[in-house]
């Protein structure tokens, strides 16, 4: 089953920063809800735009939440000592979000995640950038694979994002991810593929089609997961009917309910 | 690029019906012409469906059709009969559909085809039914590929129809026609995958939702046309977005238009 990352609590939004700035429990617990209604799997929580500020409003956000929903979160920091905080904090295993092989991050973050229980999304970015090309996205995924099998987490823990590329910029940015997903996929059946779509779309207008459209194609390539906002009716819906159509929805039990409840509409 | 068989020239459907039975030419014509404006690559041509008229509703309608356009046509017909009137009729060499592996189908259309200057879609039907696994459709498709070719058909105009069936009845018909048609491309790079996609949503609501999916996920396995109503914009829209994603639209000059005539929303 595909799994999805909730991304609205984020203090780059504005009403969640206001939120967070007045104390506003009720809008953060309402979203956070409506999130999971939608059929959030993890709540990403991200403190980071108001900077001086993140470890309190970091604190503030998991004290909020933690007692209106037993749904894992997606603690999303690049500062070890506001995840070693938040960690201790919630009650479920949580998803890191992220590690990447940029060295200070890297070199940061390996030691936090040394005997820890819950989940890791790593980037597929390095000091020199983005990845060049398919062969270049599946050498670091598998270097990310092979670092953190070393510090004892399970494949299933590992949560590899490709970095997907604007398509305006050159037509094979699609064709490079799809094919270096199917290649990691092969190599690594266990590990999970996530990520944001938004960045396909990057410089053209109508994004939200392209966002969709180029999900269901990384969904048969084995993305099983990734960073979205739930309240999005036609991205759930493009979630529900590919994975149907790829066999994952017995007697298409989930199709017809999202039907019912009006999230899939022709 | 993608070619899209606009279906829409058949007298199942009530409105053409009646037009051919009234002669109504401008009704025929401006349909013919909302299909060129929207997209398609060639107009199908079906005059089926009142019996004992088929020969004398086709000729009309050829007669109607074919000052008005320059695209190729699809003659959509089980008798060779009226199909060798209707290939002395066209202009441009036409598609014809269809060719199937039924003993009765198969040897009468044989010969017809013999030496023609035609496209050919050929469906991986037999006297045993519809396929009933990937590997069937396979075995099939070959078959035909092989039988074709040795009467002279070059592979770049045989179309494949797979024979898409519907997902409700078992979750693994999806993937049973996707790996199929990878299976397919691999060994016959040349042959093009052709079919109508509705077959998939037979049994579900919101059924347009599903075959417009299913068309991105069989587009990337391999189909590069397909039968279907080009004035459906969503379908469309669908179609150009996935040919941009695959890499198929150099500066995303055909999405673009597509926005512009408002063809392509979010």
């Amino acid at each position: 089953m595909f799994e999805v990352i909730g991304e609205r609590i984020n203090t780059s939004r504005k009403k969640v920063q206001a939120a967070v700035e007045e104390k506003n429990a009720e809008y953060i617990i309402d979203d956070v809800k409506k999130q999971q209604e939608a059929g959030a799997n993890f709540i990403d929580v991200n403190a980071g735009a108001r900077i001086g500020h993140e470890k309190e409003d970091m604190e503030w956000l998991l004290n909020t939440i933690g007692p209106i929903t037993s749904m894992p979160l997606c603690l999303d920091s690049p500062d070890p000592a506001i995840l070693e905080m938040a960690y201790e904090m919630v009650e479920q295993a949580p998803m890191i979000n992220s590690i990447s092989l940029e060295k200070d991050r890297f070199d940061t973050m390996m030691p936090f995640l040394k005997g820890k229980d819950c989940k890791i999304i790593a980037l597929c970015m390095d000091d020199k950038g983005m990845p060049v090309s398919s062969d270049d996205i599946i050498e670091r995924a598998q270097k990310l694979i092979n670092e953190l099998e070393a510090v004892g987490m399970k494949q299933d823990d590992i949560y590899i994002d490709p970095l997907v590329q604007p398509i305006s910029t050159d037509s094979t940015k699609g064709i490079m991810v799809l094919d270096a997903v199917r290649q990691i996929k092969k190599q690594n059946p266990q590990v999970h593929i996530t990520g944001g779509l938004s960045n396909i779309s990057y410089g053209l207008p109508e994004r939200k089609i392209i966002n969709r459209t180029f999900l269901t194609l990384m969904m048969d390539a084995g993305m099983d997961s990734a960073i979205i906002d739930p309240l999005d009716s036609k991205i759930m819906a493009a979630i529900k009917t590919t994975d149907m159509l790829l066999g994952s929805d017995n007697f298409c039990m989930e199709y017809l309910k999202g039907v019912r409840s009006n999230m899939i509409k022709s």
